[in-house]
C-alpha cells in the first residue's frame, strides 16, 4: 500500500500486552489490534512510548511489528517507532522494523547525549537517507529532554526529509506554527501534522492538524474516532462534549500512588488494566521496572470506565 | 582475575576511535589502550559516555569490548557500560559485554521513560540478579535526567546489589554522603565510590573516595595517575597544583563554537583531536550526528596541549 | 464599580512606557490606555510581566496604578499585579495597589523560595484574607518556576479564595481541566478563566475560557477584540484567520539577537518599538538591565507591523 | 571600619527570629548575634536566603539591619542582602541597607524575568555604580534559576565591579574556576571567594577559597569556626572529621515530611527549632506561607543536636 500523504485521522499508539513473565502476548496484541480496527481508526503506531518501546528488547520489538503487520494485512498503514539514542542505533531499528513490514518509521531527536538543533537536523537527514520508508518526527521532550524547534521541523519538511510530525510536547502554540507553516509554505506538500495529546484534539484539529495519536484510544477507540469525525464535520459543540468525556476518562492515568510509583507506571498500568477489564487483553502487567497498580487502584480504573459508559 | 573490592585509582572511560566512515578503528583503540596502561591507570572503562556509547551500534559495542579485553589479557580490570533505556534492554547488553569478557558492568537509572526512586531500585535489583559480574551504578543526571539519591545508592550497596558508584552528577555534597555512608555502615564492605569529574578529584579523594573516572585521562593518563598518587600520599599541595594543571587542560572541551554544535560534540571532538595530535589515534572523527570541530578549533586544542606540556 | 464575575473578554497587560532615563512616562502611558480602550478591550491589567513589573520600583508601581485608574475613571475594570516573592511582601503590594484604586489583584505562587503545593494554597488563602478586592491567581511557571496545579486552583476557587485564573503556563490541557472544573462544579460560580497566550486564544475560547490577557494586544488591540468577538459568535473559521494574522505579527518577539540578549529583552523591546512606530508612545526604552534592540532589529519590527496592516 | 579585602573565614547567614505573630523578634535576633560572635565568626550576613529575606517586608528588612549593625557596633563586618527581581528594585534595597549601616551588599542575578549573561553583567555593573559599599555576587541558581557563569564573575571581578562571590550553586568545579582565576589573574586583587555550602567547606578551602557562608553555622558556629581554623592550619584529617560531624548534623534539614511541606520549610524550620532548643531564640516560627514542623519533627531535630554533642 502507498503511505498516505498526509496521514490523517486517529492513529493509536498500540499498547504491547505482556504475559505474566513479561513476554509479548501475541494473541492479546492481535485482539487489541482488532479492537482498534473495529473502532474505526485510520492507522496503527506500534513501538511508541505508549507501547513501552523503551522497555522492549530488540527481539520483542521485531515480534510486535511482524505480528501486527501480518495481522492487518495492508488494511491500514502501520507505523513503527525506531527509538534509540543516536543515528547509527536508530538506523539499525529502521532496518529491523521496515524489514518486518512497517510502512513508516517514527524517530525522535537523539537522547542521553546533549543535543544541539544542528545535530538534530543532521540526525534526521541521515536517518531519512537510510530509510526506505517515510520518516515521521516524534517531538517528545518529556522523554528526550529536547524540544524539536518549529523552524527545524519546517526546514526538514521543506527538504522532504520528514513526512510528518507527531507532537507530544504539550506546546500547542509551537504546534500551530508547524500546522500553519505546513499549510502556507509552497515547498511543503503532503506533510502530516499529528498531535500526541489525548486532551486537546478538538483544538488541534480546529487549527488544521491532520490527526491525533492518543494513547487513551487503546481504551476507547470509538470515542476518539467519533471526536475526529465531529471535528471534520465542523460540529464543534458536540466535538467538545466528546472531548470532555474523554478528558474525564483520561483521569485514570493518575490512579497510581505517587509515593509508590512514577507517572509512567501509573498511566500505562491504567491503560492495560482498562483493556483487561474491557476483555481485550489477558493480563495487565507492565514491563520491568515499572511498579504494578494495586487492586484498589485497578478498581478505580474500573470506575473511570463505568463513568465513561465503557463497562 | 578477581574484580577488586573496592576498585581504586584511575579508571579512564576509554574513547572509541573511529575510521572516517565511522567504523570502530581497532588498531587505534588498542594503541589508546597501550597509552593508558603505559600511563599507569588502574582499570579501563569501555562503553561509557566518553566512549560515545550512545552512538555505537550493538555490533560496534561488542567489538570494542572484545578488542580491549583480548588486548589487555587480564593485566587490569575492564568494566563495560550496559547503557540502555530500561531493564530488559540493559540485561541484553549485560549478557553481550560479559560474554565478551567484561569483568564488571556499569549501569544507569532508566531513561527515556519517567522514573521514580522505587523503580530505579527495582531496576538495579533486577539487573544485578541477571548479571554474572559486579554492577557499578552510574549516576549521570545530565544524560538520564534523574539523580540517583544517596539513600537509594546506600540501600543497594547494603544489600550487595551494587558494587560501586560512578558519580558524574557534579553534586559533591551528595557524593560525600555516599562516601561517608559506605565507610560507616557495617553492612557495606568493599564498595567502590568513584568520581566522574575531571576537575575536583583532589577534593573527592580528600573526602575518602576510592578513585576517579576522568574522560580527560584519555589525553593525559600520566597526569591523572600522578594526581591520584599525590592524593594517596597526603601531599595535598602538589596534588592541587597537578589538579589545576589538568583543569586548565580541560578548557579544551569548550573550543567548539556553541552556535554551531552542542557541548558533547565539542568535548568529545576535543579529546579525539588531542589524541590524534599526540599521535595516539589515526582519526579524530566523532560519531553521527555530532558536528566536527573546524581546523581552527583543532588548532586551539593543540594550544591547550602545548600549554600543559603535552606536545 | 462592581468587579465582573466572571471577568470576560480581552484584558491587555498594559506595557509601561518609560522615558530615556527610565522614569514612568505618564503621558505615553495614558495614550496607550486610550489606544487600548479605543480598541474595545474589556479591562486593563497593569503591573503584569508585560508591564515590566519585575523592574519597576515600588514608587513607580504605585504611579502606574494611580495614573491608569485616574484616567479610566471607572469606565472599565483595572486589575493590578501584586508581584513579589512571598506572602507578607505580596500583602504590602496588595495594600498599595488597592489604595491606588485597583479593582482586583493578580498574584503568583511564591518564588525565589522553593514552594510546595500546600504552601502555595496557604499563600493564596492568606493573601485573599488580607485583600479588600478579588484575587486572580497568575500561573506563570516561566517566571516563578512552579506550575499551579489544576486541583489546587479548583480547590481555591471552590472556597472563594480566588476569583479567577490567568494562565500563562502554555499547558492547554491543564487549562482545560480548570475550565471544565469551573463549569461543572456546583461550588464554583463566577470564576474567570483567562489565557495568557497570544497564540491559541481561539482554542482557549473554544474550550469555554472566559477571556484572554495577550501582551501583543498592546500593539493590536483591535485585532484581539475582533478575535474575541468572532469566537463568541461561533465563527470559528474567521476567528482562525484572525488568530493566524496575530500569530504572524507575534513573530516580532524574536527580532532580538539571542547572542546579545535574552528573550524578555527581545519581546518587550519589540512591543515597545511597535508602539513607538505606531505613534502611541514616545520612547521604546525598556527597563534595566534589559538590552535594547538595535536599529536593524527595530526595522524588522516595522516589517511585522506592515505585514499585519498596522502601519 | 574598612571592609576586608578579601573577606575570609566563617560568615554565617543570620537567621531572622520571629515572634508568634511573625514580627521580627529583635531580642532573640540580638541573642543569636551574640551566640555567633561568641562562636568566633568573622563577619555576619543578614538578609540572605537563610534569613528568610524572600518573606520579610521592606520594613522588617530594615529593622534587621539596623538592629544587628547597632548591636555589633563595628566589632565585625555586617553584609546585607539586597535581594529583589531586577536592577532598580535592587538599588532601592542597596540604599536602604547601606543607610542602615551595612558594610557590603550581596546581590543575585535578576530573577522572575528571563535573563541572559549580558543582562546579568549589566545588572551588576549598574548596581555597583549605585552602591556606596562593596558588592558581593550571590550565585544561587536554586532561587534565581540562572547560574552565574565563571567567566562573567571573573570579568566583573577584573573590572572591580564585584568584591566577592558567595557561591550556593553546588557546582564545585565552577567554583574552582573562579578561585583559580581570582588567584592567577593580575587584574584581580582582594577578591573574596566564599562557598555557601555547609557540607564541603574543607574541599572548598583546600582549593583556595577564602571562606564559607554556612546556614547551619547559626546552630553550631563553634563547629564551623573550628573547621575553618583546622583547614587554615593544613590539618586536613581533623578538618574532615569536623566537617563530617557537621554533615551529620545537617541531616536535620530533612526532618520535615515532604508530603506536607517543601524543602525550605523543613530546613529553616529545623534551624530555628534547633536554635530554640539550644536556648538562643524564643520562638521557632517561620514566615508565611511556610509550613511549621510538627512536634515529632522538632523532637527529631533535638536528636540531631544530641548526636552532635550540642544539647
Amino acid at each position: 500500500m502507498t503511505f498516505p500523504a498526509p496521514l490523517t485521522g486517529v492513529v493509536p499508539p498500540v499498547c504491547t500486552p505482556l504475559t505474566p513473565d513479561r513476554e509479548v502476548d501475541v494473541p492479546s496484541l492481535l485482539r487489541l489490534v482488532d479492537h482498534l480496527v473495529g473502532g474505526g481508526v485510520d492507522a496503527l503506531f506500534v513501538l511508541g512510548s505508549t507501547s513501552e518501546v523503551a522497555f522492549l528488547t530488540d527481539r520483542q520489538r521485531r515480534l510486535v511489528v511482524e505480528s501486527v503487520v501480518g495481522h492487518v494485512g495492508g488494511q491500514l498503514p502501520v507505523l513503527a517507532g525506531a527509538i534509540d539514542m543516536a543515528t547509527a542505533r536508530v538506523l539499525d531499528h529502521v532496518e529491523s522494523v521496515t524489514s518486518a513490514g512497517a510502512q513508516a518509521v517514527v524517530v525522535t531527536a537523539p537522547f542521553y547525549t546533549r543535543t544541539h538543533p544542528a545535530e538534530i537536523a543532521r540526525h534526521f537527514r541521515l536517518v531519512a537517507a537510510g530509510s526506505a520508508v517515510p520518516v515521521i518526527a516524534y517531538d517528545i521532550p518529556m522523554a528526550v529532554h529536547t524540544k524539536l524547534p518549529a523552524d527545524v521541523v519546517l526546514e526538514l519538511a521543506g527538504e522532504g526529509v520528514i513526512a510528518g510530525l507527531k507532537d507530544s510536547s504539550g506546546d500547542l502554540a509551537g504546534f500551530r506554527e508547524v500546522v500553519a507553516g505546513a499549510r502556507n509554505r509552497s515547498d511543503i506538500t503532503g506533510f502530516s501534522v499529528l498531535t500526541g495529546s489525548e486532551l486537546i484534539i478538538d483544538a488541534a484539529l480546529g487549527m488544521g492538524a491532520d490527526g491525533a495519536v492518543p494513547g487513551l484510544a487503546n481504551v476507547d477507540p470509538h470515542g476518539y474516532v467519533r471526536l475526529d469525525r465531529l471535528c471534520r464535520a465542523g460540529d464543534w459543540e458536540r466535538a467538545r462534549a466528546e472531548q470532555e468525556r474523554l478528558c474525564a476518562l483520561f483521569g485514570m492515568v493518575r490512579v497510581g500512588d505517587p509515593a509508590r510509583m512514577g507517572g509512567g507506571s501509573s498511566a500505562l498500568g491504567a491503560f492495560k488494566a482498562a483493556l483487561q477489564l474491557r476483555g481485550v487483553i489477558d493480563c495487565a502487567v507492565t514491563a520491568e521496572p515499572q511498579v504494578p497498580l494495586s487492586a484498589g487502584e485497578v478498581e478505580r480504573v474500573g470506575k473511570f470506565l463505568a463513568a465513561a459508559g465503557l463497562l
